[in-house]
């Protein structure tokens, strides 16, 4: 932990003004790691979010070629942050070196992919209607549209991924490439770990000359919702708990003047196995979606809590295999003590219910989180039961037998709003079950057919996004580059002349991007 | 008012089970128009959400060639409503039969414009990732994202515009457009209107085979409420004042599903008269601001309700003559008496403010809306007086002086956000006052140069929204085909078989759409 300071970061600089001394934790042995971290008082707060509304205006009208250099920058810093860094991360979230080797390298490689879209030009959202002089009754004016950032975004990271949804992850990189400046609220569980990617932030800051304050970092407890208040603040990413998220939407929205909250809360992702793919390889499936229940001891936003088939001897096989499977998986340490006690909370609620059988897993006490397999009744599933549609956070999943096809659609539209749902499924499984793909596209923002879900791609198409409370607002996504859009408003330009338009709105189209021109796709230039 | 019956319309039936009697009154003379409205209970208003739920899955899965040709019919069938349904209008609203003639094309043209966006094919949104089997370390899936409709769509009409924001409105075309049936929440102003256009749209319903609950209406007072509640319902739009549109807001958000609502609200839409512009034509200036202001009565949300220009000899004669012109203007009839009790006690507001100068208007008294000019310190801006915030919705406008062009931007600094804000300005001025343009565009979601924010194109360029309290959310807009994207949410298929894919993510690219494959923009079928 050599070199770590604990302050805040205002306007590109340290701040320190409190008194109040918060510690990191080894997520291991629960001890103190060296090192205070110093709690941003109310002041501090107001100033961040204030050094984000200063660098706003500049920061937002800089060409986006200006923008891309600053996020590739990051990703620099980033990838030169070495072994030192890596043990830190390790330490403070129990995460493997590997594990947080390669979240590195997709943290880097998601800021270089919004550089890419800034480059491409598509996120102006640019079109033209050109004026017609001579139309009757009334002649149309010039009219043109683009894009630009909504204002200072304050981003809350998450716990489970602390880098790539944290100080530099998804939700900060997408504003940063919108044009809004950001104030992160520090994560708890991994202080020092934000500490060194916000260096690399303010680094790559300095060397690509953005304004101050176009990245500000404050510690704390309840520090957050300070800065959600705060009137600078325009839009708020959050990945976390539904209690979490929901806090911050209400909040949000009882604001003097309301600002949308993307938060990223609770999915159980749902799994359903087909009886075709059970017959032809149900051994298969049960080895690997033990795998995908117990991966990175289950600490994933779209770890599948739910497994759904239809009573057979098949399935029946399958619950046995995925019981034996889970049920040898090691005990390991979760991301930090509240986790783990989340997890054991969420594991006896489970035990104790009446209608939830317990099929495999070692007692759940000592300072590691146990496997665990369950089975729950369908009709908790169809009367509405809590439990079985928030999520456990933690290596364990739910068996729901239901009993034929009927009952299987009836069982996924009780469902609540998730991040994905899972067809396992073979050719002829599609084609009796093909009526399920519309229900799960009301339900989920990703659907995937013969995968898991526990790995999230990071391209143009993804959806980490999902009806409430997946998230709080199905019309946006975390991951990928449409993550762009939840910062990004229309304005429009009427007879305005080239020279105060945006250069996206141009008539030489100096970006040479896409354009909607008089209703048409185009890159021409207009005359 | 012939074969008004007043029932609500519950999945394509009439339906009558209350006992409330409404009735709808002459807006000139305040009397009781023949004929009853019922009021929908609350069973009425659930059967209404659940039908449009119910309608959902075919119709946001239909072709959206099918979709459009329903748009088309509809304005087919509203062109078609004739002399008596105008009539009807006029004597519901007072607007002149000319204005209601022209209203009613800008609604039929602004439904086929969205059967043209549905031609189009760019509300899709389309993303293809393709596989990358041999990608190391770990291969990458096919990954393919669209835009599916959000679900049900509760719409709340506006006084104003009768037909263009109303039953078959900017919000009814949009939602239906992205695959989203509708509830419509008739207003108490127009109830024999919107009985007419609902009959239109249903026609039109049937005509072109729709599911039955595709367009729903209700009568009533409260019953809006009852319908923003329940579950069914998954955003909403809204056209009214910022006291409604924020009590739906609130109510929308404290939901156990929060749901969006997009509610267009209060502005007062800034005209700055720069000083070339003032030396060359500001006599001109001045008679064409004024007929902006009273026209339909100043009953627009784009009605200049600011004019600020800097003190010197030429401002002082533009007011003179603004003064004059709005001092010779007839008084005119409100939509409604409720209208006309808001506007007298915003202009007595005004009259009693010690900071407020009278300029010209007739005593505000009697059956119709007398237009005035008043005249505001601009320390009631600077200070952030909430009387120069919010408007007045009616004819009549504020004027401010300042100092110079720093005090300029400060007062503009201080406004709340805005659907407009409009520079008076010659060549010089641009060149002198370019600073502004940025400040403009954090404060509105339009910027008009030399022309007057009362008229708003239905195009593709269009935004008709800006920050709050304009608007409850800044990201949308409800005039222009952008609208459409507020009802739409993106969903991705990871590893889909081409033939359970929707036809716009189909590898043969059957609708010949734009589609962001593999980063690059293109028509190409994929191979």
């Amino acid at each position: 932990m050599t070199g770590i300071l604990g302050h805040n970061y205002i306007a590109g600089r340290r701040s320190v003004a409190g008194d109040i001394r918060l510690q990191s934790l080894d997520a291991t042995t629960g001890e103190a790691l060296p090192g205070h971290f110093i709690q941003a008082t109310e002041a501090e707060v107001a100033a961040a979010a204030e050094a984000a509304a200063a660098a706003f205006p500049l920061y937002s009208k800089l060409d986006p070629l200006r923008r891309a250099e600053f996020l590739d920058a990051i990703a620099t810093e980033i990838d030169a942050l070495g072994d030192d860094f890596v043990a830190t991360v390790c330490r403070e979230t129990a995460l493997p070196a590997a594990r947080i080797q390669g979240e590195r390298g997709r943290t880097s490689g998601q800021l270089r992919l919004f550089a890419t879209v800034l480059r491409r030009g598509d996120f102006h959202g640019a079109r033209i209607d050109r004026a017609l002089p001579e139309r009757t009754p009334l002649p149309r004016p010039d009219l043109r549209q683009c894009r630009l950032g909504v204002g200072p975004v304050a981003v809350f990271g998450a716990s489970n991924f602390p880098l790539a949804f944290s100080t530099a992850g998804g939700d900060t990189a997408s504003a940063l490439a919108a044009g809004c400046p950001v104030v992160f609220k520090a994560h708890s569980g991994h202080m020092a770990t934000a500490e060194w990617v916000a260096d690399a932030i303010i680094r790559a800051a300095e060397k690509t000359g953005m304004p101050k304050g176009v990245f500000n970092m404050i510690f704390g407890g309840g520090v957050g919702e300070i800065l959600l208040k705060h009137p600078s603040i325009q839009a708020v990413g959050f990945t976390g708990s539904l209690k979490g998220g929901r806090a911050l939407c209400d909040m949000a929205a009882a604001r003097a003047q309301p600002i949308p909250v993307f938060a990223e809360m609770s999915s159980v992702n749902p799994v359903i196995v087909l009886p075709g793919a059970l017959k032809a390889r149900g051994a298969t499936v049960a080895k690997e979606l033990a795998g995908s229940v117990v991966l990175g001891c289950g600490q994933f936003c779209t770890n599948p809590g739910l497994i759904i088939g239809i009573r057979s001897a098949e399935f029946s096989e399958f619950v046995a295999g995925l019981a034996d499977a889970i049920g040898a998986q090691p005990a390991q340490t979760m991301l930090n003590a509240g986790t783990l006690r989340s997890y054991a909370s969420g594991v006896a609620l489970l035990k104790g219910h009446a209608k939830v059988t317990h099929l495999a897993g070692n007692e759940q006490a000592g300072n590691q989180a146990q496997p665990q397999l369950f089975k729950a009744d369908v009709s908790m599933l169809l009367e509405g039961d809590h439990l079985l549609q928030e999520e456990v956070f933690g290596p364990t999943s739910i068996v729901v037998e239901v009993a034929d096809h009927a009952e299987l659609a009836r069982a996924l539209q009780s469902m609540h709003g998730q991040l994905t749902a899972t067809l396992i499924a073979d050719e002829q499984d599609l084609d009796d079950f093909a009526d399920l793909v519309p229900l799960l596209e009301r339900k989920a923002g990703r659907l995937l057919l013969n995968g898991y879900p526990t790995g999230v791609e990071v391209c143009d198409a993804m959806v980490h996004g999902g009806p409430y409370p997946a998230t709080s607002d199905a019309r946006g996504t975390s991951v990928g580059t449409l993550a762009i859009d939840r910062f990004l408003r229309p304005v429009c330009y009427q007879n305005y002349p080239d020279r105060l338009l945006p250069a996206a709105l141009q008539n030489a189209n100096p970006l040479g991007i896409l354009r909607l021109v008089d209703g048409v796709s185009s890159r021409e230039a207009i005359v």
